[in-house]
């Protein structure tokens, strides 16, 4: 297969992990004769600094040419610490989002065996817990008018959903939890919001058409709780942007480190995989980042095009690289000079050679 | 000291946590020689079934001409299944919040010593967490412009907060880390919402003004997460309505049960006092339901009052319980035996005689 992939590695640790993402899917192109061809482009903080723009129109038109877009990660510091900057690194990838018509953001949850005692949670707690959460992306708050009055004093947000981009993004998560445990919960707060009763409403009359789902619904709140204490009870999460947003940064802790969370943003057109984790400037050039996450948003984008074997053979090198330690800080607590370019070598020497990969 | 308290007990489970929270508060005025009265007015869907209406006249009313409100809880599962329901009853408990100005809701969220064991997180990850999160209660998406299209098809939720309405909570919880650790976290999504970064400037603005105080920034998504691995980093915590609704009850995870957690919600000229805990309307009359968050809110009522020696001892009669074990299902795996009214009495019993309660 030809794939032409957009590489927008972004800031912070986006360009180490995305760079062994990089070399992973190279050593598979190799391995199962495929030609996979690579194009970087400028985004977030570093496309500001070169070119004024979180987002250069050139970036996106590389995006939409490409067959696949792998996300490293934006955001700076300085703009965190200044709520008046008018231009913005998450614009970037917000506005690749929406360029893309990126609507469906699926990320799975997954607590590998060999990383339970990793968690802050009790192995009991997580063990076996596997689930897939759909989130929103290109709708609700993230999207909404934004207002500021001239004298600064009142500002506001408006989070807006229509009928078609719940359905759209409804159905999806519906035929994904066909293929699992059948059982799709979606999280909003229809207790308080309009755009959450209209999720439910909505929900409710498409789940007929799949009658072997079991559909249940549940606030926020209580969501944000029920994962930390009954995570093994969720299969497939439907949610909006923010909600999404939230519970899937939360679910990480189940997982052990959100350097292993990754994902991938699916529209019409075009998919972008990236791992669900920040820029952290403070961590970047230091070999310390967990390149895991965007190692496995790379195995989403082969399966994505149909290349199971290939992503199963990228998974099968995460997990033994999980096993044998050999993983950065985050997850280590046995070696303590495995770099994120160790990581990536090892799963790039198992792809080559997968009965025959230790470490060296 | 004579005080008038309005009890409204809801829903569910309410009145008999409240009723539990009553008798705890009518030990007290007997031990201290205090006068409190209780006037009972409806909320909710009790309320609704009676008059029709979740917030009749009668009820505000009585609440505004209270001392202080103690609060059960609200709601009904025939409401949260039906998204087209005009009439919910948490207008209810929306409506009492913004009418009596109760502007600034408290949360602690404290690790318990005996409890440490029932929470989902390891020990060692929670010990000795203690947390006052500050969340803003009658602004935001809450109570912002609602709007849904004739053809059912379009809806939208206004996020929405002025200067003032962030100055007076962040006063509030300034002064409180200073008789703390000193710390103070604003969670927001300024690198998304206009409305986030009117919070982080108003607080920076602030900030000077309380030199002592250590003042940090956190995207909500990210805190849902350091909330899990690393708790005891919090001190403060500083947030708008919805964020603080989601944190407050994740934050239960921490405590062992969401039946133990207690809040205060004041305002200028009023307050009440109510569990963070819902109606669960499947547990009510069974006697399972804990009456400790709605004990615990009465000692909150009594602190405001400055009856600081009274509200030790409801806390150290909730401690005792604790030990002994005297505790509801929720928490207990020695005696299964023991109701929501035993809990209650068996308070009520330390409060009257403190050196001598003991399990009967
Ligand atoms: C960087 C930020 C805008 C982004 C989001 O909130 O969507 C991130 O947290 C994510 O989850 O991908
Ligand atoms: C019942 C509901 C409207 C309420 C809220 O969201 O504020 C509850 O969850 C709470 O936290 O008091």
């Amino acid at each position: 297969m030809k794939l032409n992939i957009a590489v927008l590695q972004g800031d912070g640790i986006g360009p180490e992990v995305t760079a062994q993402a990089v070399k992973v899917l190279k050593a598979v192109a190799m391995e199962f004769n495929h030609i996979f061809t690579f194009q970087k482009a400028l985004v977030g903080a570093s496309a500001i600094d070169k070119t004024g723009n979180p987002l250069p129109e050139e970036t996106i038109s590389i995006c939409k040419k490409a067959d696949a877009v792998l996300f490293g990660a934006i955001g700076d510091t300085k703009y965190d610490e200044d709520p008046d900057a008018k231009i913005r690194p998450e614009q970037g990838l917000l506005g690749i989002r929406k360029e893309l018509g990126l609507y469906t953001n699926i990320r799975p949850i997954i607590a590998y065996e060999d990383l339970l005692n990793k968690s802050s949670l009790k192995v009991k707690q997580i063990k076996d817990t596997n689930i897939l959460i759909y989130r929103e992306l290109t709708g609700g708050i993230y999207f909404g008018d934004r207002y500021l009055s001239d004298d600064g004093n009142i500002a506001s947000d408006v989070c807006k959903y229509e009928r078609f981009e719940i359905e759209r993004i409804a159905h999806l998560a519906f035929k994904a939890a066909l293929s699992r445990k059948r059982k799709l919960t979606l999280v909003d707060k229809a207790n308080v919001l309009e755009s959450s009763r209209l999720w439910r409403r909505v929900v409710k009359e498409i789940a007929p058409q799949y009658p072997n789902v079991k559909v249940n619904f549940m606030y926020i709140d209580n969501a944000a709780m029920e994962l930390i204490i009954h995570p093994r009870q969720f299969d497939v999460i439907l949610t909006e942007n923010m909600f999404g947003d939230i519970l899937s940064e939360e679910a990480s802790v189940i997982v052990g480190s959100i350097g292993l969370l990754a994902s991938a943003s699916i529209g019409d057109k075009h998919a972008m995989f990236e791992p669900i984790h920040g820029a952290y400037a403070k961590a970047a050039n230091r070999g310390v980042a967990n390149p895991i996450a965007s190692i496995l948003s790379a195995a989403m984008l082969l399966d994505h095009f149909g290349l199971y074997e290939e992503a199963a053979l990228v998974r099968e090198g995460v997990d033994k690289s999980l096993k044998l330690h050999i993983t950065t800080p985050d997850l280590n607590n046995k070696y303590d000079n495995i770099t994120t370019t160790k990581v990536g070598d090892f799963i790039e020497d198992f792809i080559q050679n997968p009965d025959e990969t230790n470490l060296n």
